[in-house]
């Protein structure tokens, strides 16, 4: 470092000295890890959750984007409350390093049930929200010092504690959990279901289908009228298997999904537009793809959706 | 906001309560201007004038990234000595807000005459190069309360001292200065001629042959086996016209461009890989339209680049 000994060393940051350093053994090497939520809800669950991940907090960030309706200040209250908790601990290492809450100013879409917000018909209008929302988070609170950024929905309620070494002693430059929902079947047993189908490999059919497709449409994942054949990774789940076992991947999911810091600096994002027939986490799996970077996902490690 | 008098008001930053605050009065409004630099060379004349920039210091931060080569050695060698002086200015309002130094990891093509770098056949790699690093410098420096982004290339030796607010006052998205160069006839009299000409309005016979071009192929102006017939900024400047003339652009050239942050907030960024059929600031005008964006230029307001 040709800065080095001179006095306006403190201007001088070391650009991506954290790619050597976004590694294994993340918290043995003191690698900072950026967690990001865009909340709509705040579910208690998601919070007491968060508060049991057990990678120490003196290296964690937080990051929240609310959306800007009656909804969103609610939210705001409930977050206000439980950040203002946490970090007035007197013990500093409960504290977090830091904490970053944003407001969007677009609005969101009304209706946000599980139902309507899956509606086929809505989903790129939503993409496209849910992706300016998730970049504006993002760019706004990535810094030079980040090495991992830990995408984790707001309805995630239940996940291991170790989630963050977990995902991370794999080395991945993209890598994703298992998002699955616990249900009651219809004679009343509890059981889990798959949930998010965002996690898949390509293949030749949805290929041939997009080939065809106009410059702006979009193809989705999880839709009987669109049928792509795709390895869907919430389809391969063994509850035998290893959970470290890996599945390269060509679209990925956001809802627990952990990403080295220097994909996003070189430019990967969620496309608020069809990128390649993609939106948001597809598309950003498809755009660090095009950088190229190679998305993985578990397939046996789980973390469970809220359900309404 | 949801947030207000509660005790964790410290940590809610009010995500784009700036794109009401990037506005025509700029400097009266106290908007913050972050000035991004990729920088190869350090000539002494860039930062000179930077310096006579008018535009309020402690609204002013600086990014700078230096390529990770014995030439960024000394570019940053010269840097920091110029950084120090001002910052270590006596008067509060002589230093700049912030000054952030990035260094690449990813080597640089080696020869970086004007002739080499302009060769058709290395602007691919170079433009996925200097797409990196402007995307690495943006998303490092960035902040919530950031305005405008005014991308500012190294060897722009002269402008006017109000740039910031001459551009600013036109109030777009994003807004480019015509780039010149001063040089001397061949019967040795001082003129002036384009440099830049990555400013364009698109023109049919482009899209013709973007049609036909494969997802990884691109399309370059400036090169005469590759003739487009667009609109080029650098052609229609006319010394006796209105300096503040605008026009509406598809492409534009990264030398002296003004954006409103929250364009890049939303995601905009220099695309390192073919984004339909175009790279670097080129893709980045077309990201921007994606989103929905407009870029403008002006034709009749110059700066000047450095002639090798
Ligand atoms: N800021 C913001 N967050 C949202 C919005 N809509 C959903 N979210 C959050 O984004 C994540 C994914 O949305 P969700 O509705 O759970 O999607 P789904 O479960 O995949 O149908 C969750 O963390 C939501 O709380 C929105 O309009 N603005
Ligand atoms: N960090 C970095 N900056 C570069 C590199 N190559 C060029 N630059 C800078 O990027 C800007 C544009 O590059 P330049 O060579 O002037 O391009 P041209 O004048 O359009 O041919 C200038 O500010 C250069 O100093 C590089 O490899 N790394
Ligand atoms: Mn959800
Ligand atoms: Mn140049």
């Amino acid at each position: 470092n040709a800065g080095k000994g001179t006095t306006a060393e403190k201007y001088i940051k070391n650009h991506k000295m954290n790619s050597l350093a976004a590694t294994a053994k993340s918290a043995d090497n003191n690698e900072k890890v950026l967690i990001l939520t865009p909340l709509a809800r705040f579910y208690p669950e998601y919070w007491e959750n968060l508060l049991k991940l057990t990678y120490p907090r003196k290296l964690v960030e937080l990051g929240f984007i609310v959306p800007r309706s009656s909804q969103g200040d609610e939210v705001l209250k409930s977050l206000n409350k439980a950040v203002n908790k946490v970090q007035s601990s007197s013990k500093k290492d409960e504290r977090f390093a830091k904490i970053t809450i944003l407001r969007q100013d677009t609005e969101s879409l009304d209706s946000q049930s599980e139902k309507d917000r899956h509606a086929l018909s809505v989903q790129k209008k939503r993409r496209a929200q849910m992706s300016l929302a998730r970049n504006s988070l993002l760019f706004t609170t990535i810094d030079a010092d980040t090495s991992w950024v830990l995408w984790l929905d707001s309805d995630i309620v239940e996940s291991p504690p170790t989630l963050i070494q977990d995902l991370a002693r794999h080395d991945k430059d993209l890598i994703v959990a298992n998002c699955f929902q616990r249900y009651t079947t219809d004679d009343g047993k509890p059981d889990i279901r798959p949930y998010d189908f965002n996690s898949w490999q390509e293949s030749d059919t949805a290929r041939e289908l997009m080939s065809k497709m106009g410059d702006d449409e979009i193809i989705l994942e999880g839709y009987a009228e669109m049928a792509t054949y795709r390895v869907l990774m919430a389809h391969i789940y063994n509850a035998k298997d290893d959970i470290h076992t890996e599945l390269p991947l060509d679209g990925v999911g956001g809802t627990a999904l952990l990403v080295k810091a220097d994909v996003h600096r070189d430019g990967a994002m969620f496309p608020p537009f069809p990128f390649y027939h993609l939106m948001e986490t597809e598309g950003f799996a498809k755009m660090a793809k095009r950088l190229g970077y190679q998305a993985f996902g578990l397939p046996n490690y789980l973390v469970y959706h809220y359900n309404e």
